[in-house]
């Protein structure tokens, strides 16, 4: 059995790409080709435990990942969110790997995904790129939309003023010029790309902001309280896009949308569709275009695949 | 964090009485402190996982345990279980261990149940141990009861010859004198402690079969369809004890009993209980009284522990 720890983890994505991985991932679970059971919760006074896990019905593999939250670590000077991912066979069920990752590759697939939702949802010309928030995934989201756009102009916002500062820094190193925005007004004045990655409860963008040809990928929430869109983005949106639509019903931007009545579910499609080609994307340059990732443990599965296939493709 | 495999496992337990834990455990669970959430499935073609995991509120640590059954593995000379056990502290929850037991622990927690049924209904005098089947847990029951009692005959009765024959070897090798039974009546014709240990659906032991001053304990039924002990035993008995009374609903010979109006749920009694003082276990040496073990989450978070703490304190 394979035991990576997070260094050995980080080796192994510096040198792929999951992004193909995610994307099969993603058209697997909009054909149906996953198994993947409700996620096990377990409370305690202290923090809470998250089990998700299933499998793509006709791979060798299925996984368990353990995410866990702990708020009180934050005063120890410990991150609050911890975890691990377990690879097993899906024809002995015995252990295959170890991913002892820290929560490190739930961030990971998340930033793909936001990739793959730019990838077939972005417009052609980038002109500047928004971010809403300044913490791990706005950090992420730029890394891996790098391969994906010559655009190196960013322009973000958010509340933590030090953060934003960091924030800058660490992007120029990064190859990004990036300024500061006042508010999601300035950010949808300038950005035709726009991420937001906060656990806002209240709109930071408006419908108003947002200029024809803009596509947002909405990151941040993942709850049924969070939202930092607007319902009215989504009501006029061209094309919204959902990671998986019976989520959608219960949490992020898209049930915010339904929920006030400014969509109907019949308006959403599924990202696994868009891939595929069974559902449109976007379609003309002038549309706007919403992504709502609210992440679906097909990710988990893919991006623990990814890894594993690397390392064995090391050891051959 | 700690990596134990099971070899590693196995030279921990070798040095501990894991019953105190396991005790301790039941005693928590009858008292409503612990916190064991529904067992997550995974259903494949190809075999099914089940993940069990919980903890008691007050102390350090919550486990979750994973366990498969593939089918398929014995025609490739393969064991059909397999699974892990995984250790987080319940104040970070960072991992503190893995236990890679392969499925060891959960057949250790079991027999250790079983003797702790015996030790709170056996009757004083032991005159012959009768068990039925000659798998692992026919094997690990009778090893487990050995400190508890000082009777080393033995009836076994199954319904695989060469297996039986195996099972008288190697328990003579372990102290035992062991006779093989026809049938149920032979057992309870001669035996006064009695453990059934098969997956049967119809039951091989009759309330006639059954004499004043007998403890059985039933170890195989552990779902809806199992059933080795009819329902008439459980109506004639002065004590019937379950583990857990909400699973004993759903599952096992009470469940069975509880069906077929043999019993009222109002004449079970839990294990913790028991243990406790709280409920009344064996009070006169010609009752009958039955065991009815399905299997909690708090035996194998206790058994975890009784593992953990043996490897730390070797280490100090």
């Amino acid at each position: 059995m394979l035991i990576l720890d997070l260094d050995g983890i980080r080796a192994a994505l510096a040198d792929i790409d999951p992004l193909p991985a995610i994307e099969e991932g993603f058209v697997a679970y909009s054909e149906g080709k996953t198994i993947v059971p409700p996620v096990g919760e377990l409370a305690m006074e202290t923090g809470e435990v998250h089990i998700k896990y299933g499998c793509i019905k006709d791979q060798p593999h299925y996984v368990i990942k353990v995410a866990s939250g702990f708020h009180g670590n934050a005063a120890k000077g410990l991150p609050t969110g911890h975890g691990m991912m377990l690879v097993f066979s899906q024809e002995t069920g015995f252990p295959v790997a170890l991913l002892l990752d820290e929560a490190y590759l739930t961030d990971i697939r998340t930033a793909v995904a936001g990739a793959i939702g730019a990838k077939y949802l972005a417009p052609a010309e980038v002109g500047c790129i928004g971010i809403v928030g300044s913490g791990v995934q706005a950090r992420l989201q730029l890394e891996y939309l790098k391969p994906l756009t010559a655009c190196r102009d960013v322009l973000v916002h958010g509340i933590d003023g030090a953060g934003l500062e960091r924030y800058q820094d660490d992007m120029a190193d990064a190859g990004f010029t990036v300024g500061i925005a006042p508010d999601g007004a300035a950010i949808g004045a300038a950005c035709n790309l726009i991420v937001t990655t906060t656990p806002a409860t209240t709109p930071i963008l408006l419908a108003e902001h947002i200029r024809p040809g803009t596509h947002i990928t909405a990151i941040g929430s993942d709850t049924p309280e969070k939202q930092e869109l607007d319902a009215a983005i989504l009501a006029g949106a061209d094309v919204v896009v959902a990671d998986s639509i019976p989520q959608s019903r219960l949490r992020g931007e898209i049930s915010q949308a339904l929920g006030v009545g400014a969509i109907e579910e019949s308006k959403v499609v599924e990202l696994g569709n868009v891939i595929a080609g069974k559902s449109p994307g976007r379609t003309a340059e002038d549309q706007i275009t919403v992504f709502d990732s609210t992440g679906v443990a097909v990710q988990d599965i893919q991006i623990a695949k990814a890894v594993i296939d690397q390392i064995e493709a090391e050891r051959t």
